[in-house]
């Protein structure tokens, strides 16, 4: 099969390998329909993360038809239409138990990182009826495969874990795919105002489209003062982080109003200065979080009701065939005017079961 | 009357002063029987809180008798034992209806800060209804005035911020008397163990006497190591910092588990180092707070029902008339094997009601 | 002035009355510019309600401009726009510092009950400021009227006790204003399916337009059937009784899936079966509540910001002069197509801030 | 090997069977050491549970050691001791993922009703990873079995679902087993009071020896009286059924205060008389539950911390030959003065790894 293969830093090739097979009973074998890139293939691309070695198949995001189950899976079958979660679980293990699935004992972030991935025509999933949902036939790929991580990472690191309530006023630094996911998963929680800021004009241009009531370019350096004018001096209920850098994360920890909540959704690679002096008194709360991606079923109802337009992500859209242009594009965001991109299997996404 | 008044830096006096009377109609004058000292008075005495000025009545701790009350007073009368809140609410205000009394727009921490305090034998309270807590005349002064600052402070701050659950492992840096506190009210939730860090061996012995089940001296710069060990590399699901330094903190975000809570109750006058480049996966929640004292009720109910031993905190006790010498016991904690130290006015604390 | 007053069982009469005074410190004089009538009016009408005697000005919903304020009201003023809430709270009981507001010890529903209401030029409102909200003097009054009783109460007693979630499925049984309000209150919570049952196809089509996924007529006496094939067999996550008889309520302890809620909003007069030989071990929650109104400051900021349509619930409008048609009007809802109707002041609602 | 098995309404005998096998990868064989008979296995006797069918092996509660395991376990080991739960939870499922394990679509309470259970010398565990808990090897048998069922029954259906708080007043009808299990498992989150109402004085005498710090003998048909009467006319913030009658479950709606809960514990065989005529205005929350046995491994921390000491429940001990006995015992608790019946294996419960 056709696979997308990291062979370390700035090194990617599309290659032949072999169709992967069950290993576990618990396991499934997922023929890829759609998949699509994520930021965190882009640090990989880079070098950035240790744990990805020479000869790795890339992507966590998927929809497929299952080729094959294991024994001991329960839920699914040869045919079935499934999301993949970014996410491996056992479903047993004490932090599943708690629901805490990215900190699995026996999963995690697995897939793309520590064994094959799904930028490929085929992948093997662990813990199959932990790692998939069954989709209906008629659900649309490209919003759906929307939840395999994204959204997700929004809902969960941005908007549950800044605990955004109705009425709210959020500020979201940061408007790249995560922050918009935080900004659209926001929306499921109805607030008053949501401020998005950024130094890319085009992406604030996208983010009012997507539901933004106020747009803020903090290249002037001032963003924390125009929101302390926007909030008439209270500041806000909700800051959530999508960025990573220390001046992204001062913007939040100068905002937040007394009660409120700092979601840090960025990736940092540096530590941060905490004015512990100004916000010992606060009553504030700061999170961090892997996305654990339990979240997915909710999404997926929100999605098939019509209440979350998912697909709105989608940028633009390469076969399987070109994804090192796809790469490309994704990888010069800004100038491309690209979100996410997504990428289709040439032989198409039919369930055997719709034949 | 007699009253400890501030004046300026290392400055305090005992002096005679006019007895308060009402201003507003929803104020009350309660002659104090019992009251005590802050850590935050010594800090005060230090020149650290720049809000107070040459002339202040110092003290925001106490019990006392009601002497008069405003026409707007509606729950209480003359001759009601009372408790006295550090905190002054106006009960209108959205602070106060999202129960931050702490950030009244009224109100807040006034008592010798921004108005007279109680270390005196009478005080004027603002909006006594709110600031004010109806006490049985039996109930015993010395175990209910730790009810006024420190019990709220260690269970709000550190405690319930930290979300302290049963069969939690809790760590709290620091045994002074917040950190004991913290440790009192901790046990209120039943976690299965206690870790208690701190310099001074002293310390740690009362806190085993008060219901830790580990100690450690911190002195050997290893606290962090002895705790990921005791907890089998695991991290601790509560880490509560009750001293208000960067290397205290620093062992909070060392040792927290994934998924853990760092309460943080230290007063800090620097900004500290936050290691995001660590724990930006780690879903930890990281809280800061004034004491909002909305638990007071709960904590009386408590102590009536003999569940909470509040008493123990108190290790010395003075007349009214000599806490210039109390202030000295206290500033000199550690040599003086000092936790709270009670001040009782000379005319003791009957009720006329029980005349 | 002109009050509209109660004179036992359908005898209503528009009198004149001397205007309301200043009686306590805390209270404020407001001029009625806008008012409404509730359905308990109605209840209150046919004689259900034995608090209310002869001579009561009926009402307890308005929004109107302060005439005048007690001296110890400190967030209000003269030619303030302000809404009323129907629920009186003195902000210093044990009841609302749980935020139990409608449990006041010293307030709850008083307003045209048993103290003279908003159905009349002027109004006393004790606790002043507890129980008027500041309004912005742009804000439609239509709006915002409906935020005095019937929004606060479908969304407090159906969407939040019956904690609606993203993604859920919710029945709403009953159509009328109150299960309106629950309607339009669940969509802040982004539920994906809402079924209405009601036995009046007007008031589902009304429904539909406010934004029913789905819609049952019951007078067929198989709603629970229907229900139960519309979630193939999973029952509802979330039933919300908005009648107040036993065959309504059966309908939501029929339907409820395991894990679900059921709030009860419905006002009943007599006991209903509860079946609990089938119930014992399905992890139900069956919930009760009066309207507290503490969410009146969100749903104001839902309004303010355009995402809550409250205004969608008027049908009809007169002049307080016409009051005794407009009863009418309201009393025979079904047949008069009528949702809610609005009172104005002949004088108009003109704020002196802003003449 | 030796086994309890069920033959009919009152019809039990000790018989000879083969030992259980491995059928699925994620099943374990344990050997029994220590097993316990419930109150529902009682009812079983009586006829009363339909889906126990002639020749059933009884049986949910145990302590063992694992006698073998499937290709698929991942979390133990022959030799492992291990607490047996009565709950089999897949882990994979939408209940599951909910942690609401007694509805697990593919299992629940399974052991000892539609399949062999634990009163034996081997059983067969499916989902082993998921229904079985490691133990340390000194932890006590005769504590840890009580986790089994008795102790999350009582903490998850009682003291959970009525939401216990420090300082609350707590009301438990039904001084049984479950009764006794509220009442230790209450106290982890420290009310000020907790009343026990019985029939049986001596049950209420072993009640006041774990901790109720009122006992009331309800024979005078006045429960509710004097429980209004402790309170002050207040109510009790949590009332608990764990009974199962319509007299006691109205004890419970006749002395819940405003914003209080009712947590149904008691199996119920008929409807109950719900008085919504006075509750509907009340804020009060009823529950009902099955035990879904999350909270073991709390209940663990906290045995093995000291803090709990569930081997109080234990009343008598016999060897599993004297099973038939034990059942005799058992059935008359209130004249042999039973609370839990222990049984041992006659060959002890040493593990394998410590030999």
């Amino acid at each position: 099969m056709k696979a997308l293969i990291y062979h370390g830093p700035k090194n990617l090739a599309l290659e032949d390998r072999p169709k992967p097979t069950i290993i576990q009973a618990t396991d499934a074998i997922v023929r890829i329909t759609t998949t699509t890139i994520c930021g965190t293939d882009l640090h990989i691309l880079k070098g950035d993360v240790p744990t990805i070695t020479d000869g790795r198949i890339l992507g966590h995001e998927g929809v497929g038809i299952i080729e094959d189950v294991g024994a001991d899976v329960i839920g699914l079958h040869e045919g079935d239409k499934v999301l993949i979660s970014l996410i491996t679980s056992c479903g047993r293990c004490s932090f599943c138990k708690k629901t805490m699935y990215s900190h699995c004992l026996n999963g995690g972030w697995l897939l793309g990182n520590s064994i094959d991935g799904t930028q490929a025509e085929y992948v093997r999933i662990p813990y199959a009826d932990n790692g998939l949902y069954l989709l209906p036939s008629d659900v649309d790929d490209e919003a759906v495969v929307m939840l395999s991580c994204i959204l997700p990472t929004g809902l969960e690191c941005g908007t549950l874990n800044g605990k955004v309530k109705p009425g709210d006023f959020v500020a979201i630094v940061g408007a790249g795919p995560v922050g918009l996911a935080a900004l659209l998963t926001s929306q499921i929680y109805s607030p008053a105002e949501i401020v998005m800021i950024d130094l890319d004009d085009n992406r604030l241009e996208v983010a009012r489209s997507f539901g933004a009531t106020k747009v803020l370019n903090s290249s002037d350096g001032k963003a924390a003062e125009h929101v302390m004018s926007l909030t008439k001096g209270a500041g806000v209920d909700v800051a959530i982080e999508a960025v990573g850098l220390s001046a992204t994360f001062d913007i939040c920890q100068t905002i937040i109003a007394p009660g409120g909540h700092i979601a840090n959704v960025g990736v940092h690679s540096k530590s941060v200065e905490l004015h512990l002096e100004k916000l010992w008194g606060s009553n504030i709360t700061l999170t961090t979080r892997l996305v654990d991606a339990g979240t997915t079923p909710m999404l997926l109802r929100m999605v098939q009701s019509g209440r979350l337009d998912a697909k709105k992500l989608v940028s633009h859209r390469f076969l399987l065939s070109d994804i090192i242009k796809a790469y490309d594009t994704f990888g010069n965001a800004a100038k491309q005017h690209a979100l996410k991109v997504v990428l289709k299997s040439s032989s198409g996404g039919d369930s055997k079961k719709n034949l």
